[in-house]
C-alpha cells in the first residue's frame, strides 16, 4: 500500500466476540469504522456530493450509466449479471464486485490494480466497455455543464472541479456503504441466535480451512491468492509477472448470499456451486451435500442491513440537455 | 375516460391565488392532492411496493433497466435523451415524458393511449425497444422468483402477485411524485417574488394565447391538440382516424426547464427553441429574443421541489441470481 491510511479499527469488537461461545478464532462483528486516507478526510458535504456522483449518468458517454447501474445499491451493490452491460451493450470480462463494505479492502478490483477507492473510481467512467467517456477532461466538462462547480467548491475549495476530486468524493460516499447487524453479528454479540445448520457451517469452514483466507470479521485476509480457474490470469494480467499468475483478491463473505453469480468470471451461478468449487479447487476437498447446505446456511447469516440511501436529486442546467453522444 | 376517478381537487387554491396580484386568469398553485381511481386506493404499503417496482430492473429482460432508467427521479423524471436507450441499445421513437406530476394528466403517453397510470405502467416492461420482457407471465415469474410474493400479498391479499397489481402499485407510487413549492407557487401565495423578466413572461404567455392550452395551475388543459410538426401522427397512430391526425397531449409546463429536450420527437434541444417553435407553429407568432427570454424566465419559476425518495432495497433470492437473458 503506497498511500498512508489512518486505520480507525474497531478493536473493541474482540470484546463483543467473547459474548457468544463457540465462535471460531478470528471471526467477529463487522467493524463500524473504516480506514480513511489522510488526504481525503470524510465530511457530510463530501459524502453527499459523492452520492450524487455515484448516481450520475453524466459520467457516461451515453448519459445512461452511473456507478449505480452496475453497483446497484438496491441490489446489494451488484447487478447480479455474469458480466455487466456497458456502453452500447458491450460486456466486460469480470464480474462486478459489490461496493458495499468495499472501504475495508486493502486494494480494489479483482486484480488489485487500484490501491484505494479513490483510484478505483477513476476507472469505469473512462472504460470503453463500461461508461465510455472519452477522457477525464470530457467527464469534468460534463460535470461542469451539469452544474457541479459550486458543489465541488463547497467541499474542496475554489476551482476544485477535477477528475481526482470527483473520485475522492465518490470514495468518501462509498466509505459509508457498510452493512452492519447481520444475523451472525447479532449472534456474536449475544443478541440473537443462528440456526443449527449455520452453526455447523461456521465450524466446518474453520475445520476445512476456508478461514485461512476468508478470515477475521470481514471474512477476507485482504490478500491476493492463487485461484487457478479459467484463462483469466488475474494480477499477472496487470503486472506481467509469472509470480502473480492467477492471483485474485480473496473476496469477503459479507453479504455473499446476495451477490450471485460468483467468482471473477461470474461462472458459478449459485452459492452452493461456488462453495463446492472453492472447496475442491482451493482445498482439495469434496464436500457432502449436507456440508454445502450447512456452509451456505452460515454464509446467509452474513447478510447485514443494507445502507439507507436517500436518492439524490442531481444538478442539471435549466432549459437544455447535456450533450450526450452515441 | 372510461374509469371513474375520485377527484380530490384542491379547490382552496383559488383562495391563495388572490394573495398575489397580476396573476393571469386560471394560473395557480400546484394542487397537493391527486385524482385516485376508486379501484386502486392509496396506502403506505402500496406506495412502498410501487417504489420498489419503479426501481426494479427485474422487470427488464436484461436485468439492466427499470422505470427509473428513463424516468430518472434524480433528473426530474426524465433522462434528458432525445429518445431513450432501451434493450440492446435500441431507441424508441418518442421522447420520454416525466413521471413527476403525471398523476394529474387525464390520459398517459404522448398519444393518450393509456387512460390511467395503471394502464401506462403495463406498457414499457413488454415493449421490445424498452425493457423487452417477453410476456406478462414472464414478468410475474421474475418478480415471484425475486421474492415479491409476500409484499404483494400484504398489499393486495392472497395470491395477488399479478401484472395488473404490479401496475397498480407503480401507479400508486407515481401518485406521490409531486413537485410543490415552485418559485411561482410561492409568488402566488405571497411568500416570495419572481423576477421582472418572469413577470413579463407570465403576462406574455397569457397575451399571445399560450395559456389557451397550457392553462390552469398545471399549465395544461389536459387535452390533445393538433401539433403538425414532423411525421409522427400522434393520436392517429393509435386510432387510425383522420380526425386524430397529429394530435398530441398538451404537456404541462411544471418543471419544463428541467426536462429538455422538448416535443414528442425531442427535436428542440433548448427551452428557448421550444418556446420559439411553439409560438410560430401553434400561434403564428414570431417572438422577439426578449419575449423568448422573458417567457423562459417565467417557465423557470415553475420548477418545484423534487420529491424525496428513499432508495429502496429490492427483494432478491439468497444464493442465486435471477435468470437474466441476452
Amino acid at each position: 500500500m503506497k498511500k498512508s491510511l489512518i486505520l480507525i479499527s474497531s478493536l473493541c469488537l474482540f470484546g463483543f466476540s467473547a459474548m457468544a461461545t463457540g465462535i471460531p478464532d478470528g471471526m467477529g462483528v463487522l467493524p463500524t469504522t473504516v480506514p480513511v486516507p489522510a488526504d481525503n478526510p470524510m465530511s457530510e458535504a463530501k459524502v453527499e456530493l459523492g452520492k450524487k456522483l455515484y448516481f450520475e449518468p453524466a459520467l457516461s458517454r451515453s448519459g445512461q450509466f452511473s456507478c449505480n447501474s452496475c453497483h446497484n445499491l438496491g441490489t446489494w451493490g451488484v447487478d447480479n449479471q455474469k458480466f455487466s452491460i456497458g456502453h452500447k451493450w458491450k460486456r466486460g470480462g469480470r464480474n462486478a464486485p459489490t461496493t458495499l463494505n468495499s472501504a475495508f479492502w486493502s486494494k480494489q478490483f479483482w486484480d488489485g490494480r487500484a490501491p484505494l477507492l479513490e483510484d478505483q473510481a477513476k476507472g469505469p467512467p473512462l472504460n470503453p466497455v463500461e461508461m465510455a467517456t472519452v477522457s477525464e477532461k470530457e467527464a469534468v466538462a460534463r460535470l461542469k455543464e451539469a452544474g457541479y462547480g459550486p458543489l465541488f467548491n463547497d467541499v474542496f475549495g475554489k476551482n476544485s472541479l477535477t477528475y481526482d476530486n470527483m473520485a475522492k468524493a465518490i470514495a468518501a460516499f462509498e466509505r459509508t456503504l457498510l452493512t452492519p447487524n447481520a444475523p451472525f453479528d447479532k449472534f456474536v454479540r449475544g443478541e440473537g441466535d443462528i440456526s443449527k445448520a449455520a452453526k455447523r457451517g461456521m465450524q466446518k469452514v474453520a475445520d476445512i480451512g476456508c478461514t485461512s483466507c476468508h478470515s477475521g470479521p470481514l471474512f477476507t485476509n485482504n490478500e491476493f491468492v492463487n485461484f487457478n480457474y479459467g484463462e483469466d490470469t488475474g494480477v499477472k494480467s496487470v503486472t506481467g509477472k509469472d509470480e502473480d499468475d492467477h492471483l485474485f483478491r480473496v473476496q469477503s463473505w459479507r453479504n455473499v448470499a446476495m451477490t450471485a453469480p460468483y467468482f471473477h468470471d461470474g461462472s458459478a451461478a449459485t452459492l452452493d456451486e461456488a462453495v463446492q468449487t472453492m472447496a475442491k479447487v482451493q482445498l482439495g476437498t469434496k464436500l457432502s451435500k449436507k456440508d454445502v447446505a450447512d456452509i451456505v446456511a452460515f454464509l446467509e447469516t452474513l447478510t447485514g442491513e443494507a445502507p439507507e440511501v436517500a436518492f439524490p436529486v442531481l444538478p442539471r442546467p435549466a432549459g437544455h440537455a447535456l450533450n450526450w453522444r452515441d
